[in-house]
C-alpha cells in the first residue's frame, strides 16, 4: 500500500474530488458480461442493435466496478480506509457504449464520529460518473470507515449521535 | 435469447425463487479485484492475513456481480426483463473467502403498474446471498421492469399512483 495521506479528519464535507477517466472498449463490455451479465444486449453486438438500447452497452454492474477502480487507484489506496458497509441510491441513468469515456467525480456529503469506535470515523459520499458528452450514466452513494488522527472526543461522540460501524 | 416464461403477471408479491449456488477460487477474487477493486486484501494473500479479515477475501464488487449472474442465468434470461433504473440498500455483511460457495435467493417485495409505461410493471426484489454456513454475506434490493401479458387498465394505473418508470 502507498503511503496514507488520507484519514478521516481530512474528508471534509462539501470537498470534491476528481477521480480521473477510464475508456471501455467492446471486448471488455463483451467479457465482463459473459461472467457476471451474459443478457443478449451486453454479449453481442447484433442483439444490442436489436435491443432498447440500439447498440452493444455495458453491464451497469460493470459501470459501478469500473466507478470502483477509478476510486481504489486515485483515493482509496491512499486514504486510512477501513471497508464500507455498503450502497445506497445506485442509479444507472444512461446506456454505456464501446468506446465511451467516463468521468468520475466523489463529493463527501456527511462524516460522522463513530460511538462503537473512537479511532474510526464514517463519512457518506455521492460518486457521479459521466460520458465524453457530459450525460451522466451512474449515481451512487456509499459508506465509508476510515481511521482517524486524532481518536473522537467524549463531546464528538456524543454529537454523533447512536450510531455504529455497521448501521449507518 | 430462451423463451419467455415469466412476464410481470407472474412475479407475484411474496413470491420466492432460489438462484443456485456459485463457488469463487483464489484466481477468480484477484482477477476480478485487480482490474476492479486493487485494493491489498483483495488482491494479494499475504496482505489478506495482515488484514482485519484475516484473508483474500471478494471484493464486495464481485459478490455484487456473482448475484447477478445467478439471477441472469436462472431467471432474468427467461423473463421479459426491460432493465432496472437501479438497487438500493446494497450491503455487504460479511466477507467472502476463496473456496466459499454462495446461494442466492429473490424475493418480490413489490409489483405496480406503471402510469408511463401500460406494456410494462415495475417489481422491487430482495436479494439475499448466503454462504456455505448459512451466513448472510449480501443483501440489495432492486428494481426491475418487466413486459406485462395484459396492457394494464385504468384502475390499475389509478391505484399504481404516480410513479414512473425512471423514479421508482
Amino acid at each position: 500500500m502507498s503511503k496514507i495521506k488520507y484519514y478521516w479528519e481530512d474528508l471534509a464535507v462539501g470537498s470534491v474530488r476528481d477521480l480521473g477517466t477510464v475508456t471501455l472498449s467492446a471486448e471488455e463490455i463483451k467479457d465482463f458480461a459473459s461472467r457476471f451479465d451474459p443478457q443478449p444486449f451486453h454479449v453481442d453486438e447484433a442483439a444490442g442493435r436489436r435491443s432498447i438500447f440500439g447498440n452493444l452497452c455495458a453491464s451497469g454492474w460493470h459501470t459501478a466496478a469500473l466507478a470502483m477502480k477509478l476510486t481504489v487507484e486515485n483515493f482509496l489506496n491512499e486514504s486510512a480506509s477501513m471497508g464500507s458497509p455498503g450502497v445506497e441510491n445506485l442509479r444507472w441513468l444512461k446506456p454505456v457504449y464501446p468506446g465511451d469515456t467516463l468521468r468520475l467525480q466523489q463529493t463527501v456529503v456527511e462524516s460522522r464520529a463513530l460511538r462503537t469506535r473512537p479511532d474510526t470515523g464514517l463519512v457518506r459520499s455521492v460518486w457521479d460518473m459521466f460520458n465524453q458528452n457530459g450525460e451522466q450514466v451512474l449515481r451512487m452513494e456509499g459508506y465509508g470507515m476510515f481511521r482517524r488522527r486524532q481518536p473522537a472526543t467524549a463531546e464528538e461522540i456524543a454529537r454523533s449521535g447512536n450510531n455504529s460501524a455497521n448501521g449507518p
